[in-house]
């Protein structure tokens, strides 16, 4: 179980050529989080850093929101129809006194009373389940800086590099003095799975909220990628393709700058801008 | 409710440019599918096209497979905080001896008595599902055919034109000769919502299973959207990016013709070569 996965590939050209070879694919496999006992979730992710992802999966649910009130993540048991040992399965055991998940509760169904499930109850849901509101938060970067994070992302992308199939997210923590310094990146088929690995990488670090930080990530920007920063307390959000409306509308509740379209050049602020230097 | 809405951004260069101005974002609301009476699914979806995207979203869930399951798709009640009507709830009523969904199921655990959660098992829980194993398909696309539909589906997406942040699914009918003609497309912030959408479209025109056509989408090709392919009976999918490694092994395993990195002047070709004629 790793990684990447060698495949065969044949490449067709428009003139005609014709070029069998191996290629390097980025790998895909359903990972089962069981939490006290129960099953909980299941994930398609890029296997790697497991429990980093099933920590800040937590996280972003609300589950956990440090260090300590996890006692243990391990692979439970399991075998691969070969004989071989599995790595698809995780154990989390909550520390005394942490609730765990109420089964009875279908966690994406959060439609209020008085009115249709629209993007404005799914704001409130939100903003009411943060432990780490970062709208305070003193966090200031530099332009310059900000403008170089997504080809630091790109640089640091190991599977990306052979595969050219993933999605990546990166924390960068910013000094007093605006400069950023990469602290954590994780990879992913899944742009949620990357997000999520690092707060969870952050949550076993003892490095929550992470305040002070930027997330920059190499896709767009959705609402459920402004929703996992909020819950971890990251101030800015920084994302190399197009924010959708609803995440913006997020940010801006929540005191989070949202940058799009950030590819070296310049920089498109959705909300926020206090944060950047000029 | 629309699939577009206007916000203002700031536009910050690295020259200390700085120009305030609209842009227009995709949309991004919470969608909630009731069938049969009780809460099915809530998903994040870019308005619009809503009915197909149910329709599809319930055939890639192996719950209906011809139109004449359904009895009816309709918005539910329900107002907007600032009391307009909301259409973020769709319910499905079934028709007459059609099965409702098992709440009792949680439908992602599909884990095997025999052997631990795998890619393996994630394959045959796909391959026993399927009404329309694509494997014997007759469909044969001419190579230059092929090659275009990435730019095809490129000029079709209006709201990529407008927002450059939403993924497109296009499926293209393939004539005896070779030639592809677009039947359908659809765009969303999720790229496996834009794929049910245009199963769904074809589920309501009485045009399951999809044999002959192509399905060429704007991303990467994940395990998820060959297994929506496959419940739709598609014979090949195309994708702009890469492939998984899961996804190349479910598409081999169902007879699927599986092509990543379909850029125009050449495409990678993982599972099924017998289809595109050179």
């Amino acid at each position: 179980m790793r990684a990447t996965k060698r495949r065969p590939v044949v490449r067709l050209d428009a003139d005609g050529g014709r070029r069998a070879r191996a290629d390097t694919l980025a790998g895909e496999e359903p990972l089962e989080i069981r939490v006290a006992g129960a099953p909980y979730s299941i994930t398609m992710r890029t296997p790697g850093a497991d429990f980093d992802l099933v920590a800040g999966f937590l996280v972003s649910e609300g589950l956990v929101w440090h260090a300590g009130q996890i006692m243990s993540i391990a692979y439970g048991a399991g075998v691969e129809p070969d004989g071989s040992r599995s790595y698809n399965l995780v154990e989390v055991r909550l520390a005394a006194g942490v609730a765990p998940p109420d089964p009875s509760l279908s966690r994406h169904v959060y439609t209020s009373s008085s009115c249709g499930i629209c993007g404005t109850a799914s704001i409130e849901a939100v903003t009411r389940a943060s432990r780490f509101p970062p709208s305070g938060d003193g966090l200031r970067i530099r332009l310059p800086e900000l403008l170089a994070l997504s080809e630091r992302l790109r640089q640091g992308q190991q599977v990306f590099d052979s595969t050219g199939g993933v999605h990546a997210a990166g924390l960068f923590t910013v000094t007093a003095d605006g400069r950023a310094d990469l602290a954590c990146l994780r990879e992913d088929v899944g742009r949620h799975n990357a997000v999520d690995k690092t707060v969870g990488w952050a949550l076993r670090e003892g490095s929550l909220p992470l305040s002070g930080t930027v997330l920059q990530v190499s896709g767009r920007a959705s609402f459920e990628l402004v929703q996992k920063a909020y819950m971890a307390g990251i101030p800015a959000l920084a994302a190399v393709s197009a924010p959708s409306a609803l995440a913006v509308e997020l940010a801006a509740e929540c005191g989070i700058t949202l940058v799009g379209f950030s590819r070296g050049a310049s920089v498109n602020v959705y909300a926020g801008e206090h944060r950047i230097l000029t």
